[in-house]
């Protein structure tokens, strides 16, 4: 099993892991302990626990090819024990020529007995610009006025 | 300006912020030092900065009637001075009939010189159930096989 001795080092190996299809490699970045793993695809359901979600990656990476990938850490909030990335994925399919989808995600890390290890991973697709258009669920529309 | 103890309390404001229209305790809530608050709403792109943030709820927030809002926290996880929230958001617009929409949000908090803040809002609408579907922008397919 690997140790990571930074959120950084979980971070590429994540990236790692996804890009070159590695489940040995993403079961050695998430977190075993309490409290239970938790993660978000783009669109998709809460997973909780470290069986449902690394199921999950199971068959993101199962008999996929290999995807073009790309991530910028946009900010790093940390103290001790205790890491959250806000991160710029670029993913394109293998031999796709379209643009790649651009994800944006928030990346939790917490150090434990075995190093530091992945316990979260939220993230969306942005569809629809900055602005909170009248359609987003956040938006306690209809106007009054 | 208020001043928030706990996490939990940051929490209890902006959702109070949020259901009764308060931009002024929607401004207190958020944190202000670095680093800068980032916030992602529901298929909504990266908003970075206080002013980017707080001008996003104030769209959000004005003009708007109260909708009917519940949050539940699924998970926490916090060390000294730094803590992230998974919480489920049931929002129903006022008045309306329909189902309210489910959303899942991860909150970041940080204790800061003028006590606990919201320092990230990264929400998400569930569209596709739990399974990432060939369709997940996460899922490098085509499959070889």
């Amino acid at each position: 099993m690997s140790r990571f001795l930074t959120p950084d080092e979980v971070e590429a190996a994540f990236y790692a892991a996804f890009q070159t299809l590695d489940i040995a490699l993403m079961g050695a970045v998430w977190a075993a302990e309490e409290p239970s793993p938790v993660c978000v695809h783009p669109g998709g359901d809460l997973l909780q626990g470290r069986g449902e979600v690394l199921s999950s990656w199971r068959e993101v990476l199962t008999g996929a090819e290999r995807p073009e990938l790309h991530f910028r850490v946009i900010q790093r909030t940390a103290t001790n024990g205790l890491a959250v990335h806000l991160v710029e994925e670029l993913i394109r399919p293998s031999r796709s020529r379209e643009e790649p989808n651009r994800i944006l995600a928030t990346n939790v890390y917490r150090q434990t007995a075995e190093g530091w290890r992945m316990t979260a991973h939220h993230a969306s697709l942005p569809l629809m610009g900055k602005r909170p258009a009248a359609a987003t669920p956040e938006t306690p529309k209809p106007r009054m006025h």
